[in-house]
């Protein structure tokens, strides 16, 4: 039911920084599209709860986790709306947002790994797992706006949730400390996510056109 | 298995007035996207019974409820394509289709708080799950058709939903008989979302244009 | 948990192509979005895996299937990025993969009923079935690339599903050998589907336009 155990307090801490910031995120994404306060509220929850609800479908974990957490859907929901009063202000919050989300991109990543491992899947289903809840809120936040998901083009976003949960799993097939082995991965991720943004790396993209189909 | 007890009958006949209404709304929105007669039936069949599907699913509740119930699929098809026959002359039928929408609105709302309800879970849950039932084929419906889900840009919809599941559930506390319940909040919806539609209420829309993402 | 008993070998192996080939669609339909090779991957996968997902969903049947078939994953990803490389050459390819998808098409949806037909479902849920794994992998990419889906709209794509279900059923329901039936059904789906496609039938389309909503 509990994400997490209690020793990987310090991830549940970055867990709810990430919950708000990708809240935040949905906030933001729905004002670009001119929705109410309540989709506005819709698109804040999905973004920050949607990712960890299609793991625990795909996973077969029921009940699903905020089901069991109502603290969690009240802070979505207070993120969403305050972000509407202080977007105005956030032009100069710029930085320290993509900070927030990459914080969050990173956590949310581990604690899919850690869940999918605890139920004892296949090492390729433990990395979905984690990618899943890194970036399926994203994705279903771009689609409920009717747009092509930025995941899916924008700088590394994706391949850091993929390295760090192949670094997670790594390390824990070593015998690494759960403890250390998510530091370690929450560190090596946070980094490689902002060099990407500050370096504007990207993958090769793939463009095709064709007459028949 | 059953989505409602007997003594719920009232609500059970308004239910399937609301699968047949939303059906119809599924038809009309494909049809102004020109699908063909198959893509009538999908968008009619995911506009009627797609948010209790959704719900379900969240809840951790199988068998789906329409699995079991094969008869509310041959009413949603039949309504689908039926509205393709009478889709011309409905220019008349406009204000009958929004009350029986209205109707559809606030009779999936209380069904999916019941079912949550009886499930025990969290109040906050209750209210999520009665709101999932409510909007969630339309919203599945408009994503289908690539565009914004109106849900979120028209009059009090999805607050009228909100509404009716909040004053179902301080009922409940107070110790209201389940039927009374049932019957005060259903008449105290519909009245609320037929005055938005007539008065043209809304909620404040939150516009936000950036340069940075 | 093994989509399909041993004497569906023949089946078995069709499926492996299908899932090839839809990945290949997924990976063209991200390649004409410009996507990274990321979204290709993720494009390819919800392609060929997407439409099982929905399905074992739908009907309540954990563990998904693919999570317990890893190797399922690597296929769909080779494929995928395979594509990227060879797409230019495709041009000339375009009939062989036709036939793919087609073979797809028909195996999914023959696939998709007996997993219901052996977890009890009626007669209607198993037909939703066997249409859910035929066509929704199509639906979630298209969904995913912002595009109202081809299903909805392409020459008999999501009929030939519909036939091949029913036929099944009607041949099971005569007693006729499961393995008898599975090679009628396939080939006869997979003529209706090369003859729509050659003789370019449709069905008829449903255009609605409207001022009032």
């Amino acid at each position: 039911m509990s994400p997490l155990p209690p020793s990987e307090s310090v991830l549940f801490a970055i867990y709810l920084v990430a919950i708000t910031a990708e809240a935040m995120s949905g906030a933001l994404a729905a004002g670009r599209r001119d929705m109410d306060i309540f989709g506005v509220v819709v698109i804040a929850f999905v973004a920050a709860l949607g990712g960890g609800t299609i793991r625990d479908l795909i996973l077969g974990r029921f009940p699903i986790g905020w089901t069991q957490h109502p603290e969690y859907v009240y802070i979505v929901i207070t993120a969403g709306l305050l972000t509407t009063v202080v977007a105005p202000f956030m032009q100069n919050l710029h930085r320290m947002f993509l900070v927030l989300d990459a914080m969050g991109l990173v956590a949310f990543s581990l604690i899919g790994c850690s869940v999918a491992m605890q139920m004892e899947y296949a090492t390729v289903v433990v990395i979905m797992a984690g990618m899943t809840t890194g970036i399926c809120g994203g994705i279903l936040r771009d689609v409920l706006c009717a747009q092509v998901p930025v995941v899916f083009r924008r700088e590394l976003y994706a391949s850091v949730s993929l390295a760090v949960c192949g670094l997670f799993l790594v390390l824990h097939a070593q015998g690494v400390d759960a403890d250390l082995n998510t530091a370690i991965s929450f560190a090596a991720g946070l980094t490689l996510r902002l060099l990407a943004i500050w370096r504007r790396w990207s993958l090769p993209v793939f463009s095709y056109q064709d007459r028949w189909e």
